[in-house]
């Protein structure tokens, strides 16, 4: 990792303005569109199978994102995807609930079959399931598992060839060679929905102003649970949920090259 | 009615963390994932019909929201909820905007006669359309109606062989044979989208931990008035229905049996 | 433009409570709905295409916007927009991202030759697009264009004989005869989702209480702006665009007469 490198990402994001297409669910669409304006990118988030292929053609970064697919969605995820492959663009793969139903793990299975896909980030137990392996997932929820995340993300990375991020109390980016700690985060990123989606926006935001996938997935999983701490440090007595959600998207939006280097605690 | 049935509920529900399944509409759909969090479950919201069933298997509740159906969504809530039935997990209904369209009032009579309901929560005119009344529905929101809401929840109770709720100005909670009446609440609650959608989510948590489903529909039903009535009395001079919606969700995060104890009212 | 009758809206609209029916996108349906109740509607957001002409008969207004079309959402738009046009209510079009594909022009040009349309809201190059114009979109953020926007507007109204409203850092709104200009707004309303969204549901609410379109199209989008900027003025330090987004839902629902006469700037 090279931190003059991710420091370059945030002077250069706000200027290039990455349009970052999603297929993504329903419950969290509206979060990662701001989450993608807060960190100075485009939104787009159209699944029809009759457009996305044209979409694709104006974006710079495509996040794909299972919450809740069907077979439509799907069928246009595999659209888009392969249309994102042609043109070069990076597809970041977000596979929520993989392992919790064999209809989620066998899709998944199936699309990166048919999708390259260079950025993967999950939880350790739905990264888990996507290289075939068998964790108690229970719903959308982390699970355990007997493999370390270290490990774990080294591994991923060199099966499927895509930088995996595995979100949690540490967060773990591999490129299959080497892997990256971070040690920021608060509990609370748990306690609303969607921060691991909006990691994925954030992620494809700055993947889409390099080529080095790694680097942009070490930036924009730093920048959520940088954010989230420094959200949490700015509650006062009193603030639930509601204000914290709030706030952790005024955190993403105030976040630049000073905040980050500042604040950012590698392992 | 047992308040220290209640106080147990709250005391347990943090600890036990239900997971709860929702069929529900796309308006609201974020407002429920976080409402659950709040109070201290987990959501899932998967809607395919391949997978409703597995993804029942692995929850503690379910939600049936009719906000937003379509005929596939339909299929989906009979399949999730038959699955729920043979499971013995409780299915919470919420007849969004029944009475209001033919298409609702077919498809809520129908849903009914397939799927064993548990705990029905509505405003008035939804609960009256249920028994075969008709009110004056106005979309979404409570028309006016002849019979009294004390009468109408104990009938529909009976009828329905389900706990029902009816959430107003006073919420009324019967199992059929008797009824509790909660006197908070606040009117902003009607002046944001989701507050009912969000109550069926919390009784859905409680109904999560505990067999004692009228218990469960009093807590969750009070928790959402109670909140509603605490974040109320929490706003400055000049705060409008924006910062009421953060306030509410961190109003439902912060409560707990001592609040909620010290809190509630019942006539 | 007559500020007297417009002033007189915002002495009527909460009494009346006008209901807005939407066919609208899954991204910022949640905000729709909010803003259709800050500022004194009632929202209703159902697509079936068995239920939306039952809809519409109780409605008061019809917003229709494109963002996340597909076919079956097209579908019921029609049938939507063609039992508004036999009701007699007004029906308020968004063309989100028209002109960024070929899919999305076509499908607008085919529905302004299925449904009439009253009033049309959007930027200067999706409104450009609709009237066959070829400008630079990128997604659904506005591109640039030749022809300025004062006459884009004027153009448009005559052409599509629809009240057009043109977005920006001015908004321009125009009935094909004459065309206002509000100098009101903030840059940080581009930089949140569904403050676009949300302007149409406001115009819709004004549209559902007169028949005169033009001043509830001037009424709804010097709402949005100046809320916008109302907003702005009321950050703190360190306040992003979470804390902007609740500001803005705050700013809606306090307009009034008043708040608006003192604020508003006509160019």
């Amino acid at each position: 990792m090279n931190k003059d490198v991710i420091i370059g990402l945030f002077s250069n994001i706000k200027g290039h303005g990455p349009l970052v297409h999603h297929l993504t669910n329903n419950v969290t669409i509206n979060d990662c569109a701001n989450a993608t304006l807060a960190i100075g990118g485009s939104p787009v988030m159209s699944t029809s199978i009759e457009e996305v292929a044209d979409m694709v053609q104006l974006a710079d970064a495509l996040v794909i994102n299972f919450g809740t697919i069907d077979d439509q969605m799907y069928e246009a995820m595999v659209i888009a995807g392969q249309a994102a492959n042609t043109k070069g663009i990076p597809v970041i793969f977000d596979p929520v609930g993989v392992g919790a139903t064999p209809f989620r793990t066998e899709r998944a299975s199936n699309f990166l079959n048919k999708v390259k896909v260079n950025i993967i980030r999950g939880n350790a137990t739905e990264v888990y399931a996507l290289i075939g392996g068998k964790a108690i997932t229970r719903g959308v929820d982390a699970g355990e598992l007997s493999i370390s995340k270290e490990k774990l993300a080294l591994e991923a990375a060199d099966k499927l060839q895509a930088v995996t991020v595995i979100s949690g109390e540490t967060d773990v980016i591999s490129n299959g060679i080497s892997s990256v700690q971070i040690e920021n985060g608060d509990i609370w990123l748990t306690r609303i929905t969607g921060t691991g989606c909006m990691t994925a926006s954030l992620i494809a935001c700055f993947a889409g102003i390099t080529d080095d996938w790694f680097s942009a997935a070490i930036a924009g999983m730093s920048v959520m649970s940088l954010a989230g701490e420094n959200a949490k440090n700015s509650l006062q007595a009193n603030d639930g949920i509601g204000t914290y959600r709030s706030k952790l998207m005024d955190e993403i939006f105030l976040m630049n090259e000073a905040v980050w280097e500042k604040g950012v605690r590698f392992k």
